[in-house]
């Protein structure tokens, strides 16, 4: 049986129609339209998923559930989203409202859970018992896996890595804290440290841009034309990406660390560099240690892991 | 059938008969002499055990197995110690060793993990299926229990609570990194904040004791009686403390945090601000966290901790 996997993003909704082994085997999208009611918004996820299933050709009935990966914190018990900052949305209730359109059960969890199980299941981390999936995007999500299971906490919000407080009294993060992992570790943070790099080094091809289009890949861009202001954030970058790591190898040791999000399409520029740095500053360090690798599965886990979530 | 538990100290060795409740039915202790050569040492275990036994009012042949508490990493296959710093131990044969003396399995873990393990088994934690446990002693020492066991991590090293990177490019750890939480929160560190505070304070009662002093027990008491180096060096004790605990909660989110060692004789004095503080600074402000308690079993958790090493 197949089941049908939802990645509700801020933009777009996509829904992928999914295999037992985790193969996509068909997919849609719409434009999410985040302003409109949540009611519209479901019914567009529902017409997503019966237009994924129609196009694999198949029917409903050939499913055995829909998934939905989330940007926000979900009660798992009731499916209600409970948060969605990204679209504006409390307390939703996700399950009973899709349930009007699809008679089939629903799960749903946080979209770097689904993520990172992707992985685990279909993707680069597959064949592992536990790893820790990281995205580096506009902040960094986190997942946990444990056993071949996603380990949710016993108040379903572990794997919040991007809030570890890795700089004590440091960068005012979003979520109102001081020194959170994902200021030093996201896209975000990358096009900072290029900023600051670019106002540092004003005759480098990075001080010469407009400070405002410069963003994650510029910066990586300029890195790797060895650009004096790139490679000083790069360095910097991978220097707090490697500690952070270095505190998940300390704290949970995982088989696998799986890098995702914007950041880790830079592939073996990011890898190499971060490799190195964990591997010298971690606490034992004549052990082995967990592999550091790049995610397989691009935009594609969303939708792969949510049709999992029976199995998570 | 009993078991018998052997808490490997850097002072005393202590070994106790352990009922199958995690009850402690009888015990003995020997002084350490670590300097000694390893196997003369591991021969006092071994009488130590026989002793404890004996005070039961059993015999080996009522046990088992022997579980041993170790201040350092053993790798569990082997039953070899890999490194000890505590007793300058490299690559020492614990299993092979302790079988030369007692016809039972052996089976070892570090101490920390070992006296989480008590807690979650015969202590406060005890009916929790996930839980960490921090000691805050001369380091900070730290075990993870998840379904119900201890997590050592793919390669044995997790759990090292005490060398999260907490404050990038902070104080220097013995570890040779910088900013490890455990020079943060540990009995150590509040030692080196009441000195600071005491030179701050030069009036306070702090401030008029002799520098060398003054250890995490006197800036408790100086706390306690309102003195105002003790008060200040306590509260930022447990500001760290607490920020340390809402990095646990954001990532591993457990059903409850247990604090022991040193500080945690402090008890409510401690776990008040602690608590207003994790509730204060955590990420998801409306949903529920883990309970923070105080260890109950002290002393007698590496015994007991190690007594039930095969069900962890």
């Amino acid at each position: 049986m197949v089941s049908i996997g939802i990645d509700l993003g801020g933009t777009n909704i996509a829904a992928g129609v999914v295999d037992e082994s985790g193969r996509l085997l068909a997919q849609a999208q719409r434009p999410t339209k985040a302003q409109r009611p949540y009611a519209r918004v479901i019914h567009d996820m529902a017409l997503c998923a019966k237009e994924a299933v129609q196009r694999a050709g198949l029917g409903f009935s050939d499913a055995r559930l829909v998934g939905v990966g989330v940007p926000g914190y979900v009660d798992q018990r009731t499916g209600v989203i409970a948060f969605c900052t990204n679209l504006g949305w409390r307390d939703v209730p996700l399950r009973e409202e899709l349930q009007k359109h699809l008679d089939l059960p629903v799960l749903a969890d946080n979209d770097a859970n689904v993520a990172g199980f992707a992985e685990s299941v279909a993707g680069v981390s597959r064949g592992t018992r536990s790893n820790v999936f990281l995205t580096l995007g506009t902040g960094v999500g986190g997942c946990t896996i444990i056993n071949n299971r996603i380990w949710s906490g016993a108040h379903g919000v572990a794997g919040e890595l991007g809030h570890m407080i890795y700089d004590h009294g440091g960068i005012l993060c979003t979520c109102g804290a001081r020194g959170c992992f994902e200021r030093y570790a996201s896209a975000t943070a990358l096009a900072r440290m290029g900023r600051e790099a670019a106002e540092k080094y004003p005759e480098s091809a990075l001080g010469r841009m407009n400070p405002e289009r410069i963003n994650g890949k510029t910066v990586i861009d300029a890195a790797r034309a060895g650009d004096e202001a790139g490679v000083s954030a790069f360095d910097e970058y991978t220097t707090h990406l490697a500690w952070g790591i270095v505190t998940i190898i300390n704290m949970i040791d995982p088989e696998m660390i799986v890098l995702g999000g914007g950041v880790s399409r830079a592939g073996d520029f990011l890898l190499n560099p971060v490799y190195e740095k964990v591997a010298e500053n971690r606490f034992y360090k004549t052990l082995p240690f967990g592999e550091i690798a790049l995610a397989t599965l691009g935009n594609e886990a969303g939708i792969i892991g949510a049709a999992m979530l029976d199995r998570a």
